[in-house]
């Protein structure tokens, strides 16, 4: 038991760090920038909300269960971005090594867990992986809303781009979600 | 639909406000306080790591949902410190009218179901709600301990203190998990 507490009890001291990444988005009152970890929490609540838009088969408590550690891996790897300039297979890459470190701080059938957890995350094939993944694209979009232009304004972001870059991955897991927050976005690419 | 989304859209707007509600505690690396939005986070991961904890019939997919939400009312209510003074009849009549406002920013369903498994975790009395409120009272021992005694020092908390504050709130839900943090902030109380 203690071993195993010992173990539980750094993996959950470690990953507090998650509270000192910071991202590309703002928080909606434009105050200052979102930390990933309060960010975790906020698509978390998506997915809870929007549990509506979410396709056959997804199982709601399985995607907020990867929501809440999907970006557990910026604690090593930082976060880039997604209209920034960034290497994608060097990130891959350090976030491979970041998943190896911090999982194997648990014990092993929670190392296990979290990192299969994680990879189907990343890999975005099952139903619950890719309704998971079109939310923590949409999120930002609430965020540059409400703070009045946030992320699009600071890398001159065109509506061809953010077609691109966040509708080609939100509209495979919630196409109709990606539609009306579209709309919303809209009156920020005139 | 549409009704429905704006309605989705402006609770999760809303809810962003979490992200400025300052806790007692400082965050792990003492750099600042934690937020209640990051805290949240947090407290969902110790119910998916520490879910051996967890008493008969409980089911952590239900404790998890109830820690994300269990704090929202605090954008309208304030965060009280455990340690600090404050009228805990006042607290409660604020709370019960931000759940009001805040759950009643939701479609019908999300609003009734939202506002029942907070209720249910105000009540601590299934064993769901008893997890779930255990692990929120444990949660600050880990910032205090990380941090060389943040909120302990702040208000000169005593073990007696701790054991009445914390310990009477946690046991009920986690005894041995109780045991296990009490014994790692043993040294701050010499």
């Amino acid at each position: 038991m203690s071993d195993r507490f010992e173990a539980q009890f750094a993996f959950l001291r470690e990953i507090d760090g998650l509270k000192t990444v910071l991202r590309g988005t703002p928080i909606c009152d434009n105050s200052r920038r979102e930390n990933t970890a309060e960010h975790s929490w906020h698509i978390a609540m998506f997915a809870l909300v929007f549990a509506d838009h979410a396709g056959p088969g997804v199982d709601i408590a399985r995607v907020v269960k990867m929501l809440l550690l999907h970006d557990i891996v910026e604690i090593d790897a930082g976060d880039n971005p997604i209209h920034g300039q960034y290497d994608a297979a060097e990130q891959e890459a350090k976030e491979l090594i970041a998943a190896d470190r911090l999982f194997g701080l648990l014990p092993d059938d929670l190392a296990r867990d979290f990192r299969a957890t994680w990879d189907e995350f990343e890999a975005a094939t099952t139903p619950d992986a890719k309704f998971a993944k079109s939310l923590d694209r949409l999120q930002p979009l609430m965020m540059n809303i409400a703070s009045g232009g946030g992320s699009w304004t600071d890398y001159n972001v065109t509506l061809e781009q953010l077609d691109q870059r966040v509708g080609t991955k939100a509209k495979p897991g919630a196409a109709k979600l990606w539609e009306l927050f579209r709309a919303k976005a809209l009156p920020f690419f005139k």
